[in-house]
C-alpha cells in the first residue's frame, strides 16, 4: 500500500478501505508520510469528502494514535461536552458544575484556546492557584469525589490530529466536515466519556458561519457517534453575537459563578441549564423533562455554585475569587465605549467582538503568546437594548494601556446602532 | 499577501490574479514557500482548475523563473517540437533533420526520459561518441551550420517547473490541464524556438488514455502560444501500439536512421513527414501543401538522412553507426516471442510494452537509475498482421540475462491473437 495510491483513489471520489485508513493515519503519527503527502491528501479530501463510514475509521484509527482514559471506574455516568468555540462561550464552567450537581462525572480534559479568547483551561487558570495539570489518580480522585475535575488537554491524545491539525491550518483544509469531525471526536473518545454534547455554534463568530453548516456537522459527528457505540447528541446555537455579557478570561469566570448564584443574564442561564439537561439525561437515565427539572433545581437551590466552590478548591484555586471579584486578576487599564446616537443596539457582530477581545489581550494569536487574565470585555448592553447617546455600551479592560486604541477600534467596528429594535433571536436553534 | 489566502481563493474555484501568481511562482523557486502549502495549492489547482489566463500567467512565470534561450539570431526560422511522450516514439530523431533539410533551424534541448524508454537524450547518447552537453557557443554554431543540434536540457530552465514536477510526481497532482500545459511550455517557451510542435499522444501507451482529453490538452496549450504571441500548433496522435517497430534507446536510433533512408516502415514514415511538414510551414511561411511537398522531397532525396549524418558528427558521434548496426550497443540476450496460436495480431497495448521494455533495461525507474542502450524490443509482427503458432512476433534484448523472464512476461501481457482482423486506426488523429 502507498499513500499515492491512496490519493489518487481520493482524488477521484471513491472511499478509502479500513485498512488505507489505518495505514494513512499509522504514516501521519510515526512521521513516515513526509508533510507534502499529507497536505494533498487533506486537499483531496476537503474536495471530495469521506462518507459516514470512512469518517468514523478515521476517527476510530486517529483516537487510537495515541492515549485513551479508561473513565469506566464511573460506569455510564461520565459526561464530556465539546463546544465548537464561540466569543464569549463560558457554558462549560457553568454546566460542569450543575451537571455534577445532578449526579452526572464530569471528568474533563480541556484545551488552551487559539484565537479570540482563551480556552476553557485559559480561563480557569485566572483564578488563584488553579491547577490544570494534576497526576492521574488526582484527576480520578476529584472526579470522584468532587464530581468535577477538568485539567490540560494530556498530549499523547490523539498525536494524529495534533500534527494533522497543525497541517490542515497552513494549508487551507480546516473546512471539511469529516476531517473537523475526526479531529473533534478522537479526541473526545480518547477522553473516555460515555455520553458527550457537542455544542455546534453557527453565526458570524462560529467556525460554521450558516445553520444548515453547522447542522451538517452536527449530524456528521451524531453518526460516527453512533457507529463507535457512544451516546453523542449535538446542541446547534446561535453565536451571532456573544454569549451572556463578558467575554475575556476572569470576567468570564466571574460571570460564571454569578450565573451559578442566580445573577447571570437570563438567556445565557436558560441555555446553560438547557445543555445540562441534555447532557445529563442519558448519563442517569432520564427524560430530557426529569432532566430539566433536575438542572434547574441545581441551579437554583445553589447546589451548583457549591459544586463549583468544591471543584475550585480541589484543583488547588481560591474559591473566594467565585464571590469576590477583587480576588480574580484586576485590569490596570480601562476604557468606557459609549453610544454616538440613541437607538437600539440592533447588532453587536461576535466575530469582531472577539477580535477586539484578543487585541485587547485576552486570546492567542500564535501557539506561544500568554495569555492576560484581566483582559477582555465587559458588555452594558446586548443586541436588542435601547441605548442613549453618550450611554456605555461596554467597558474595555486591558493591562496594557497600548492596546486599548486598537481594542476599541474592533469593537466600534462591531456596534451597529438603528432605530428599530431587532428581533430577539433564541440561543438553541436545535437540539439533535 | 500570502500562500494561505491563494489557496482559499482557488479552493472556492476562483481566478488567481497576476500578482498572486507572480507571488505563488517566486516562493516556489526561491524556496520561501514549504512543499506542504505548494502540494496542497496543487490539489486545490487539480480540483478548480485554472482559466486560460491563469494558465498563461502561470506559464509565463514558470519561464521567468529560470535561464531563457534567445534564437531569435535565426529569426522566425527555429522551430522546436514536444511530445507528451510514448512508446517507441523516435519521431525527433527523424523530424528534426528533415526539418532541418527543409530549411528551418532545429536548435532543441530535450530531457532525459523517465519511463518506459529513454528520452531523446538517451537514445541519441547510444551513439557512440554522441555528446549532449555542449557550450552555448558551439550549441549556436553547430545550429547555424547544420540546422540542427540536440543537446541535454539546461539545469537553469524553468526552475519552478523543476521543482513543481518534483512534487506534483509524489503528490498526485500530474494530472491537471494546467499544471501540465504550463510545465511543458514554459520549459518550451524558455527554449526560444519561434515555432513550436506539440504532438499529443493519447492511448493506453499515452498519459492521456483518451482522444478528448489530449484534444483539451492541446487546444489549453494552443490557446497558451496564442496569448503569449508564440506559433503553437498540435498534433493529436494514436498511441494505442508502440510507434514503429523498434523500443528502445540504440534500436530506435537505428529505425529513424532506416526511416531517413526511406527504409522504414510506411506507416511511421508518413508520419514523421506530416510532422515536419507542419512544423516547417509556419517558420519558413510556406502552406501546409508547399511543405508537405518540401518534407516529402527531403526524405525521398536522401537530404534528410545526409542532415542526420551531419549533425551526428558535429556532436562527435559516429555517423558510420547510422549505417551499420553493429556499430551500436549491441545486447547480448536475447529471447524470441512466438505467437501461441493461428491468428491477426490484433492489438499490442502500448503501455504494457513500454513496461516490457523497462524492465528488459531501456527505461528508468527512478531518476538516477542507468539506462541500458541496447535494450528494448524490435517488433516482427504490428497490429493487424496474420500470425501463424510458432511464429516469431518480437525479438527481446537486453544486456542482462535476468531481465528476460520479466519483459517477456509483460510484453506478452500486451498481446491480443485474434482470429478477426482489427481496423486500421489512422497514426494522426488530428491537427490543430
Amino acid at each position: 500500500m502507498d499513500i499515492l495510491s491512496l490519493i489518487e483513489k481520493k482524488k477521484k471520489g471513491l472511499a478509502l478501505t479500513e485498512a488505507e485508513i489505518a495505514f494513512f493515519v499509522k504514516g501521519v503519527t510515526d512521521l513516515s508520510l513526509p508533510d507534502y503527502q499529507i497536505a494533498a491528501f487533506l486537499m483531496a479530501v476537503v474536495w471530495r469528502g469521506m462518507d459516514p463510514e470512512e469518517t468514523t475509521l478515521l476517527t476510530r484509527e486517529m483516537m487510537l494514535s495515541g492515549e485513551t482514559l479508561d473513565l469506566s471506574v464511573f460506569g455510564s455516568r461520565t459526561v464530556d461536552k465539546h463546544s465548537t468555540g464561540g466569543v464569549g462561550d463560558k457554558t462549560t464552567l457553568v454546566v460542569a458544575p450543575l451537571a455534577a450537581a445532578c449526579g452526572a462525572v464530569v471528568a474533563k480534559m480541556s484545551g488552551r484556546g487559539l484565537g479570540f479568547t482563551g480556552g476553557t483551561v485559559d480561563k480557569l487558570e485566572s483564578i488563584p492557584g488553579y491547577r490544570a495539570t494534576l497526576s492521574p489518580e488526582a484527576f480520578t480522585a476529584i472526579a470522584r469525589d468532587v464530581g468535577v475535575c477538568v485539567i490540560g488537554q494530556s498530549r499523547k491524545l490523539s498525536p494524529a490530529d495534533k500534527r494533522l491539525y497543525a497541517l490542515r491550518d497552513v494549508t487551507g483544509t480546516i473546512d471539511s466536515i469529516p476531517l473537523i469531525a475526526s479531529s473533534i471526536l478522537s479526541k473526545k473518545f480518547a477522553s473516555g466519556a460515555a455520553n458527550i454534547e457537542l455544542d455546534v455554534k453557527f453565526g458570524s463568530g462560529a467556525f460554521m458561519k450558516t445553520q444548515e453548516d453547522a447542522r451538517a456537522l452536527a449530524l456528521a459527528m451524531i453518526d460516527v457517534g453512533k457507529r463507535m457505540g457512544r451516546t453523542v447528541h449535538a446542541v446547534l446555537s446561535d453565536m451571532n453575537a456573544p454569549l451572556g455579557c463578558a467575554v475575556g478570561n476572569a470576567v468570564e469566570v466571574w460571570e460564571a459563578a454569578q450565573t451559578l448564584r442566580g445573577e447571570g443574564p437570563r438567556d445565557f442561564t436558560d441555555l446553560c441549564v438547557t445543555l445540562t439537561a441534555a447532557l445529563v439525561a442519558p448519563a442517569l437515565g432520564l427524560s430530557r423533562e426529569e432532566a430539566q427539572g433536575k438542572a434547574e433545581e441545581a441551579l437554583t437551590s445553589g447546589a451548583g455554585f457549591e459544586k463549583m466552590r468544591q471543584w475550585v478548591r480541589a484543583q488547588g484555586g481560591d474559591e473566594g475569587a467565585l464571590t469576590d471579584f477583587c480576588r480574580l486578576p484586576q485590569a490596570k487599564e480601562k476604557k468606557e465605549i459609549t453610544a454616538p446616537s440613541d437607538g437600539f443596539l440592533y447588532a453587536l457582530d461576535a466575530e469582531k467582538v472577539g477580535l477586539a477581545s484578543m487585541a485587547l489581550g485576552a486570546g492567542r494569536r500564535e501557539k506561544d503568546d500568554v495569555i492576560d487574565p484581566a483582559a477582555g470585555i465587559l458588555l452594558a448592553k446586548r443586541p436588542g437594548d435601547p441605548v442613549k447617546r453618550g450611554e456605555v455600551i461596554a467597558t474595555l479592560l486591558s493591562s496594557c494601556r497600548e492596546k486599548l486604541a486598537g481594542g476599541e477600534e474592533t469593537f466600534l467596528s462591531a456596534v451597529k446602532l438603528s432605530a428599530e429594535k431587532p428581533e430577539k433571536r433564541p440561543l438553541i436553534a436545535q437540539i439533535l
